[in-house]
């Protein structure tokens, strides 16, 4: 079972990025009977597609699971769809601010995860970490590369599964953003290991209510 | 111009609904120039559809504006997007509790609102009241109607511009929700108006940045 | 029953303070059997109470209700007590920014509002208006003016009942606070007109459950 | 230095409460150069205070730190008040639930921490755990607790320097109330050991604004 890993770099003023953080942790650390490659990404619109599709190309993993920070959130939130949007309100890290353009021109509205999203969020709350379905990843460059990754798997028919996984703040950056949550790479770690095992160990995803009324 | 305005009844216990007390409210004053017909959906999977498709059928309107309450919310929100899901966590009004099941089967997973959602939101914004837009309008009745009438008016390939906003609790049901803001029924007539005369005069969108990074 | 009421002026670079609109608009809509002299309080530590103690000596009123912004609360809060420190994050309106200095040097710790805040409450929420009790001022301004006031009163063992009420950014204000709640100034003024009513005509406090585990 | 250390059991139907987590964690971590005395406190008005009176006259430590559970604050949170008042929405673990009745007839309206709260949380901060001041410690037994033992230090003039410090819900609690922040037991145990030494190690509190405008 071959897994590709992706963080991104640092935005928004930010001095670290924790998926970039815990996806390297991940590799270091390893899973059993998981082969993990992890890469870190730039926050770019476009040109952190490019770079998955190609590791994709390359290691032809049977998993692709992207990380991203969700400054903010308090719980590790599996994302259920991207949407064919860019819609920046701050500029990417190489100046880009798209506004209402397509990430693909001609491209579907969305695409759904193809991980078993219920089975990992409870998989994850077992172990005792909060998480959660989202049913919205934005409209920035995190929302772009689900929908790049998903996209080229799509037209390229193969069989790998891809999905988002979103991140809170750690700690360190919480002390900068007063009353946000945080949660520490530790359980951020063993979170992540936890939901990959489920994935890994679940074909098909169970049906647990996990809905929003809006 | 002819306008269909839908409402829900109330649902969750509530014993109100801001989003039909809005709309009768709406259709009572009047909008020069705009022949409107408001009508109160049931909070129920499907049926809504039913009865929203019926209407747009007998009345062929130019515009339809689904209109519900998203109790927690602080403003008035322009949903950008409709998903192909039904996940329930509290039952509809006629018991049913669909989990992970599709709006319709073998649909797209999703359809774009085709109304003019930055330039309401900027009228709205103008008024004096707080609007924004919204990458997600869940995945209870409110997404399954908006949904269902995209679907419907792509399908038929009518020319109908459709869409849904949600608004906040009026006061009186925040009375019940310690800590959860409202907007009085008051300024949600208004600031639904100002939407509903930016959509009839607007018919290219505005290309204002109101993204989410998540 | 004379009753001097109390608003401020703009502060934290905004143009509007909703406590001034609405306290003003009361005094021209009165209140039956009530008179009401209504007055505009600098955003400036210490001179607000020079001024509000000023015209509690000249006008002697039964009772002083001070009215005050508090952006980001989304109800009408009742303060229950104010304490004898000064410690601003922002400058005032004259620039000062004291940080952890008394109001009245060798005062005591506390002191608590000597209205009825939970008729008040009570009585607010009736009108379908919500309202909560509120444990903490502050330690800008707003603190400091009815910390201030109460002192005197007791200094002085005048039978003037005092406290001080936070009130919701206006809809206008919370366009330029996206996310943050926001109550009108209709709902604002029918609320406060409630909650003196129930000031006026109760002597002595109900006892609900209004408090908080933290 | 001695320093007596309180947590409490578990109330609200929680299993676990982080404050005895944390404190017998501590206690059995040790701290070079204090003696440290961990206990777990009943979540009952009154009954929690004569535990720690009768622990303070037996051991006599220079230093008492309080730790209570505030489910829903997302940093650890020094209090710099406790007000003369009990006011409980929920019975506590005696059933007992006091509404606006004093901790002490007769006592002031308020104590002031003793403990170097901005030192402390400028020391927190500093390891890069969330921390901030708080200007209520709300009117449960929390607040019931602070005020207790700083009533008791008063009255019998001992040199005692005492405060009461929040801690966020623990990750496995959080699991159950989404949406809600958490912290790990190993972060909160790091951040009060921090908090320690720096009471231990200023005798004189920082100067710095940590105030909040309401």
């Amino acid at each position: 079972m071959k897994l590709l890993l992706t963080g991104f770099d640092p935005f928004a003023g930010e001095k670290v990025n924790p998926s970039w953080e815990a996806v390297r942790e991940l590799e270091k650390e390893g899973i059993d009977g998981v082969e993990i490659q992890a890469i870190c990404l730039p926050t770019v619109f476009g040109q952190a597609i490019e770079i998955a599709v190609q590791a994709i190309e390359e290691k032809k993993p049977d998993l692709v699971i992207c990380v991203g920070q969700a400054g903010g959130r308090s719980e590790i939130s599996l994302e259920r769809v991207a949407i064919n949007i860019n819609d920046a309100q701050i500029k990417d890290n190489k100046g880009q601010q798209p506004v209402d353009e397509p990430v693909i021109p001609g491209g579907p509205v969305g695409y759904w995860s193809t991980l078993p999203i219920k089975a990992m969020v409870r998989a994850i709350r077992e172990t005792g970490i909060p998480a959660g379905v989202s049913n919205t990843a934005g409209t920035f460059v995190c929302n772009n590369i689900m929908f790049g990754i998903l996209h080229h798997i799509a037209q390229k028919k193969l069989g790998t599964r891809a999905g988002f996984i979103h991140i809170p703040f750690l700690p360190e950056q919480a002390v900068n953003h007063p009353g946000r949550p945080s949660m520490t790479l530790d359980a951020v770690v063993r979170g992540l290991k936890t939901a990959i095992m489920a994935a890994v160990n679940c074909e098909e995803d169970e049906k647990n209510p996990e809905g929003k009324t809006h």
